[in-house]
């Protein structure tokens, strides 16, 4: 080929596309038929398909469905269905109607379309520290730099944000509000005020990712960001259906401000003109006619039990080796550290290699590079009891035969 | 509302969005229950959905069709039957495997992608001049400014690109090859070459657009840029289903060198993940089991007909008003110039206002503005015989009563 491509690529496609450690780990995952803590994904047993190809065929007796025109901002009824859940839900302040809410190929999308409509390169995004890599892929895809916030248990840290808010000229803080990927933690209804009136005070805008919002499988929901502001409507909320249906429909929203709205559906006509709507058609058939609550309910349970079998698991097997970490009240992830273990990503790959044992290193979560590496992320989405109490030991094992600072 | 938006967008959403006067048109025909010759899209009618439902239903079956890997680059199968077909149609070279196609959401991802992979502020991108408004569109959103290359009923103009490609330093051409949207125009095999042999000899990448390319009603199809262009692989092809299957399938392909498919890969990763591998098995699965031939059989017959009723009764009423078009061999588009009519925006109001007939003011298809003031673009896609004939009616009335000049 006598094209050299990179005096062709743009400065993005250059520079600022970062590989993933996830997806090697998942590869090394296959190839060694190990047990996988690694998942970022529902368990596909899960996903409510038999119902959902009963609404699907609907859909595909309307042509209607398969034209360009109407649904640049997505499948209306759908639209309808999400603003009224979201009311019952008490999520949203008054002002929202299906004209505030935006469907999205996933709320990746709704990060994405927020970083074209906000970002300009140079610019500061405050966002919690560690936080989801592809909203780190896509806010350096659009040249952002980063003003990373503290979290702990109860979610990020206000005193944080006011000292980065001091210091840096931010644009917009994003944070994921339930159940922290990769952390599990929810941020309380009361440290949310503070970080809405920092966010008022310095005019800064709130992007709330709350895709686990409803796995929740013990205690009250915090208010939503949205609902706090109110008529002060700086938040654009993004919600997903991937962990509560299945990530292959590829639907979120975004919640926003009409003239946001307006924006955002102007950038995904550049980007792509329309989603599928016969798959929106579907999912709110899906949706009107079954019970939701029975369907999360189930959800719920499954995940509830499986957190609690790894929880166990790891508590019997390898905190007596050193591993620390907090119980979430839902999601899919445990975050734990393993103090004196100061190369995760070298671990990573050892026990998967010598024990068959997958484990995301958490380095991969930080937007700064050298931080958390004693840190490890856990998923117990697709874990059985079975598969806790096996890869616990694994794990244990890998940790007794691994050698610190090993070539 | 207390935040003040447009101190929050980007330079991209507060400057390089334009609102379509298309979107405008289709409103205004909608309003007056007009006949419309504006449709930039097949006919609802021969989309194959029963077909089509009897596949989804099998996707619909298959959990791993609804997980997030590892569909980054699209359903696997569907790439490979892409490659397959393009090779027994001669549109391919030899390098070209599954590992070089990329499905995206239509072909406009593949545009926008490419916008995105190869585009930095104030690059100048070379373009037929007119030529598809929503690719103006993604490349104004990615900052590149232009340089238009004419063309004629043969396509682009070779000495028109050479004297574009002398005065600016051009990132790459983008060519819409067959039956281009506006004109109609297909570029001839013997100016492919000259434009190839001129990008190779300014180390310019050709983004060969080609969605109408199998809606021939007559001749033969010239070699693609990206056979014609072979090992000197500097061609990005894009290709679509939306006009041969449906456009609510969203689903285009994209092929290239497979250092570029990364690349886009990457990128969409950012932007979005992936797309419903569900909608690409069904597409896949209705490829594979029927004869394709027969289904553009029976669009291109339909087609065929539609042409030649808009062009007859255009010929009978209009065109002794001063209209001149040239007729193409494919395609969905029928472009004409009514000289002494130099304000069509305003002319296209009044007729769907004052006679009920919707066509599309050449104007917007043009890079730079004031261009195209006397040129009209008709549709014929979902304008059968008889509506041909009484819209041609209603239009030799409006050009009757039509003030020009008029305030």
């Amino acid at each position: 080929m006598s094209v050299n491509w990179n005096t062709h690529f743009s400065t993005m496609a250059r520079e600022r596309l970062h590989s993933s450690l996830i997806a090697e780990m998942i590869r090394l995952v296959v190839e060694h038929k190990a047990i996988s803590f690694t998942a970022g994904e529902p368990s596909a047993e899960l996903f409510p398909l038999e119902e959902l190809s009963t609404s699907v065929l609907k859909a595909f007796k309307d042509p209607a469905l398969f034209s360009y025109y109407p649904h640049n901002e997505g499948l209306l009824e759908l639209r309808e269905w999400i603003a009224a859940w979201m009311h019952a839900d008490g999520l949203l302040p008054k002002w929202v109607t299906a004209e505030n809410v935006l469907l999205t190929n996933g709320s990746q999308e709704g990060i994405s379309l927020a970083a074209e409509a906000l970002i300009d390169e140079g610019d500061c995004i405050a966002l919690e520290s560690p936080t989801y890599p592809e909203a780190i892929l896509t806010f350096v895809k659009q040249g952002a730099r980063f003003a990373p916030v503290a979290v702990d248990k109860d979610g990020i840290l206000p005193t944080s944000l006011e000292d980065v808010l001091n210091q840096n000229r931010v644009k917009f803080l994003y944070t994921i509000v339930s159940f922290q990927n990769p952390t599990g933690c929810t941020t309380s209804t009361e440290r949310r005020r503070k970080v809405l009136e920092l966010c008022r005070k310095f005019d800064v805008i709130i992007l709330e990712d709350d895709p686990y919002h409803h796995l929740r499988y013990e205690g009250k929901a915090p208010a939503s960001y949205l609902s706090l502001a109110g008529d002060d409507a700086r938040v654009l909320y993004l919600g997903s259906f991937s962990k509560i249906v299945a990530p292959g429909v590829r639907c979120g929203w975004t919640v926003a401000p009409s003239e946001v709205i307006s924006k955002l559906a102007f950038l995904r006509v550049a980007n792509e003109i329309s989603l599928p709507a016969a798959i929106q058609y579907a999912l709110f058939d899906f949706l009107k006619n079954r019970s939701l609550d029975t369907h999360l309910g189930r959800l719920q349970d499954a995940y509830r039990t499986r957190r609690n079998a790894l929880v166990s698991a790891l508590e019997r097997h390898v905190v007596p080796l050193g591993l620390s970490f907090d119980v979430p009240e839902g999601g899919l992830f445990l975050w734990g550290r393993i103090p004196g273990l100061e190369d995760m990503v070298r671990f990573a790959r050892f026990a998967v290699e010598a024990e068959k044992i997958g484990i995301i290193p958490g380095t991969i979560f930080f937007p700064e590079k050298g931080e958390g590496l004693d840190t490890i992320r856990f998923s117990f989405a697709k874990v059985t009891p079975e598969m806790a109490e096996e890869g616990a030991l694994r794990l244990a094992r890998a940790l007794r035969t691994f050698t610190p600072g090993e070539a």
